[in-house]
């Protein structure tokens, strides 16, 4: 069988050790999967009814009642299959495993006898199979099973939940396809692409391969399939908001080599990216790999926030126009930042360059964890960059941001979606291609690899983000040639590696400093400088102009009503003095906070009978505390931000 | 017959012979009236199709065919009579005025026979009339068909049109009320209340004011009746969109005299208000009187924008929270600027306090001018302080904003609410109580009164507000006593009066500065500076924190691409300068522009490869250009900015 999509290291033989990562890596077997598990049952109490259990037996003929949920509630248990196999994968738990084979044999149970297997077409419209492709997510869950099953098998080395998916992507096989009879179309919520990629790696299976490049190669091209589809006499709506279709909207406005900007609802954007980049890899297809190219440069240098979010529209979660990226009403989705964090893995794997690791490094320490609470238990969906608590009003263009993290939902994209990315964090690590090894994050962990045909231990210790002196130690039993290529983040000052304790002349080459040589018993000592720095926007983002912001490594920092009393939009920055970093072991369970001083414009001589006048500005000094914008919202709710005002 | 609401002048009386709002007086019989009679009888190609005398000839059984438009699209028709009552009132029009008997005489016969006038219900849901007081706008549509007579009546002196309101008021009245056996309703969108005080002051009907009470009475008070109603066998919806319906939207939240914040949809906010202080006077209502004190002081000192604007959420025109005044997303309709007007002349009249003139003369100057271009053809909806074209798109947060001004729609709103306003621009300037006349725009004009009894003739002459030295001239044969208030803008520097050439010694009572005596003869010199200066706003605005704006009395001033460069964003003000006014008889039909300089923040060192970096901010002295807000949009669309950045 193929190699495990975009690390050839396998998850199970990757442990992570790093104590900035485990907080919350821990949360995932510790809180999370049981959690979701009792919410998959309705076995909670103050939290929307989930049914996607329920939904399963009823499809099985072992239970009766109506399907309940989004026409995607599968999903739900897809993703907890998902994160149960990468769970596993570091560690077996024979409980946990039990309960994951039963839910796979209820799969199993309720897929049709042809290999049809989605409960709410099932169930609630058995006559309406394929003919909502634009809104009835039923590749799209199609999808989600299969990078389950995967995750499962690898991490378990069953094979019954490979199988059952295996039956379904046949049944999709003969479905789609260029060929006359069968249906010429593709999802309408991209993602069983970079599924059907993974299925044909685990599989070898080359049809599934060939069906993820069909759906790629069809997209876009001639009249837009969806607009069409709505025509038809079987098409029934399900979502009322999706009237006066826009193709941009899911990216099949133009055949996916000609894009070149990054349109439409970002999270769909991002997995037809990513599986893009599968593709282009896997056919040696340059025109592709191109467009991925162009759309990764205009998303990530015009359409990006600084951490390393996406989709500036509150409306529609999606991409607006080059540089516009409002910092308090946009969209900013944690499962976009997952998604590009997919796809730029991906480039940084095809064309081992390291720079597309800064995005992703951006994406996974900023807005991926602070999608999720310290305690595991709320997450938000949407992530501000500003937030002032009293304007996020409901019905109004301020509806979608939240000041706190809401509950896990009945039906919830971005929690389990984060749960998954976390337990298959080692993915993000390391690339490995024959005997060379890339190291892409700096995230401690302690890591089995073949290296020549032999067997090594390689750890990497350190405490990231805070500290930048880390040590990797590659130990093997037999000498072996290899090359080990160590990332240069971008914001890294003064690189150095020290090897068996020699200082070694570094010649970077796309981001990489390479080191070849006969390994056997090795220490690379590696240490750079990343303190916190002010940065600014280049001066097309209007939203920005004139305001500066502290990072810290891949750490975005932000300022918080807790430490700084409220209305910050009334400060502003001194950006020639040099902020103070001090660690504090007690705050939000450790962390650097940043120091800076600043002047806020004074209250003096105003009250609230005057709005306006002519009064000149006022100005008192004042100090400020940052903290890392990941951790942000973790303490009482209040006013935050990332964009400070500059005295200029 | 009684007086007409909030102007003891008759509007016939009055004429505007001022050359700044003469350039838009004058399009409204030259170019809007025309242009909307033809819109009405769908007569152009390139406006959406009106169908509203249609409507008409079919309910009066003239003509074949289904209803079309909207639900209150008959207020179109009502509007355009309004507009055409006011404009025959300062020059009768043969041409016209047959228009619109005609007109009237079609809509006398679409009445039906117990007196109701609506064609939607009459025509399209002849079983569901006062069904859906939510949504069916039946009272508003009633209202503004009672505005119109009135105009219409008070203008030509002719009665038929008033004699079809009233047997429909009567109808209303005789349907809705507190006793046993009447609908115990409110209207869903706030009009009616108003026109049935003026239609009670036209005709001395005591009933109308007393219905009128009753709506404003009932509103809020016990179950709310929307929601209620909504769960009726008989309510059959007509928006989608009012779903989750919040009665705070249209202000049946609490009962009128306890609201003390403006809530909701800013134009039924202060339709209401207005109706408010119209009861609070008639009745002497002191707990109604002080609800509108709170609700002008919440409204006008914590939720307006300098511009006069209210509404800053795009979604549901509504009201948001104190201090929240976002510049690039508000909504700020026109409509809700000329209401806003509308109540606060009536507080300005009732208390005889000059202060509530000012945001009247600021609604009136800015957004009610900028909702219309200088042509009288393309109109404003939404009037934000901030644009950039380039991110006003569709299907996002920012689709309502529109960079350029729309045609007239078939179904239109604020377009006929201007024309009517600008028709009946004399209301605003003078309030006279007996022998007390108050002067509270400095409007030129040429005014017939009676002062003690005799006829007086009065006379403002000026170039306001380009210039500050007003020559008002009181003439009558016979002398009288009397007294002059004239309004002392809260603006106004060395405010100084001489009257027939002597120096007034002034005591400015309530921001009048007033002068009693014998009149036969006089000419008062009003002068007073009032230069262009920087203001700020409360600091608890968040939007305009470190930013200034450029006032010159009433006028709000603006940067626009036209004159600067995009990009305003980058520009920062000094604000210890002295903005440099000249008048330009070239520019946009002559005005003075603001020359101010600042520093732009420079593009160099900057490429669309780079998003962020730690390169600090280099800026760039520039000069630049500012024109009256009110007349932006008025070349090549572009940026526009009313609040800059200030190097602070």
């Amino acid at each position: 069988m193929g190699r495990a999509a975009n690390s050839s290291i396998d998850l199970k033989n990757i442990h992570i050790t790093d104590s900035f990562w485990n907080k919350y890596v821990h949360l995932v077997k510790d809180v999370i999967i049981p959690y979701q598990w009792d919410i998959l049952n309705d076995r909670l109490e103050d939290v929307e009814t989930s049914h996607c259990i329920e939904n399963f037996k009823i499809a099985a003929g072992e239970s009766e009642g109506e399907f309940q949920g989004a026409v995607f509630q599968d999903t739900d248990v897809a993703k907890w299959l998902e994160a149960v196999g990468f769970a596993l994968s570091w560690e077996r738990d024979e409980k946990l495993e039990a309960l994951a084979d039963e839910t796979i044999d209820l799969i199993g149970r309720a897929q049709q006898p042809d290999g049809y297997l989605n409960t709410y077409f099932t169930i609630k419209e058995p006559g309406l199979r394929w003919t909502n492709l634009m809104e009835g997510h039923e590749l799209y869950t199609a999808g989600h099973m299969i990078e389950a099953a995967v995750a499962y098998y690898e991490a378990t080395g069953k094979k019954k939940f490979l199988d059952i998916v295996s039956r379904f992507a046949d049944l999709i096989c003969d479905t789609f396809g260029a060929e006359e009879g069968k249906i010429h179309g593709y999802p309408g919520h991209q993602e069983i692409e970079l599924a059907l990629v993974k299925l044909y790696r685990v599989t070898g299976t080359r049809k599934y391969l060939e069906l993820a490049k069909y759906f790629i190669d069809a997209r876009g091209e001639g009249e837009n399939y969806f607009l069409n589809e709505e025509k038809k006499p079987a098409f029934k709506r399900i979502f009322p908001d999706f009237h006066d279709y826009n193709p941009a909207y899911s990216q099949s406005h133009q055949p996916v080599r000609k894009q070149k900007t990054a349109e439409g609802h970002a999270v769909r954007a991002n997995y037809m990216y990513s599986a893009m980049a599968d593709l282009a890899c896997e056919y040696e297809d340059d025109r592709l790999k191109a467009a991925c190219e162009n759309l990764w440069d205009n998303m990530v240098h015009k359409r990006m926030y600084i951490t390393g979010s996406v989709g500036s529209s509150g409306i529609l979660e999606r991409f607006t126009t080059d540089y516009d990226l409002p910092n308090a009403s946009n969209y900013s989705e944690t499962c976009a930042s997952i998604a590009l964090a997919m796809f730029g893995k991906r480039m940084a794997d095809m064309e081992k360059d390291a720079s597309y690791m800064d995005a992703v490094e951006r994406a996974l320490y900023n807005t991926v964890l602070s999608g999720i609470a310290m305690d595991g238990k709320s997450f938000f969906y949407v992530n501000p960059l500003e937030v002032w608590p009293a304007n996020c009003i409901p019905r109004t263009s301020m509806e979608h941001v939240k000041p706190v993290r809401q509950k896990w939902f009945g039906v919830a994209c971005c929690p389990p979606n984060i749960t998954r990315t976390l337990a298959s964090l080692g993915q993000y690590v390391y690339f490995q291609e024959k005997d060379q090894i890339y190291v892409n994050l700096y995230i401690a962990n302690e890591t089995e690899v073949q290296i020549g045909g032999n067997p090594f231990k390689i750890t990497l210790e350190g405490n990231f983000p805070w500290e930048n002196n880390l040590r990797f130690t590659v130990d093997g039993e037999c000498e072996s040639e290899g090359m080990i290529a160590f990332r240069v983040p971008s914001y890294a000052k003064n690189f150095c590696i020290l090897h068996n304790g020699q200082k070694v002349e570094i010649k970077t080459e796309k981001g990489y400093a390479k080191i070849a040589g006969k390994f056997s018993h090795e220490i690379f000592e590696i240490s750079f400088e990343a303190p916190a720095v002010f940065v600014h926007a280049n001066p097309q983002v209007r939203a920005d102009a004139a305001k500066t912001a502290v990072v810290k490594g891949p750490l975005v920092y932000c300022l918080e009503e807790a430490d700084n009393g409220d209305d910050l939009s009334a400060l502003l920055i001194d950006t020639a003095q040099t902020p103070e970093e001090i660690y504090d072991d007690q705050l939000l369970g450790g962390c650097s906070v940043v120091h800076i001083s600043g002047r806020k414009i004074s209250g003096e001589g105003w009250n609230e009978h005057v709005l306006y006048q002519e009064k000149p500005v006022s100005l008192e000094d004042v100090k400020l505390t940052l903290v890392p914008y990941c951790y942000w919202g973790n303490r009482k709710a209040g006013e935050m931000l990332v964009w400070m005002k500059e005295s200029l």
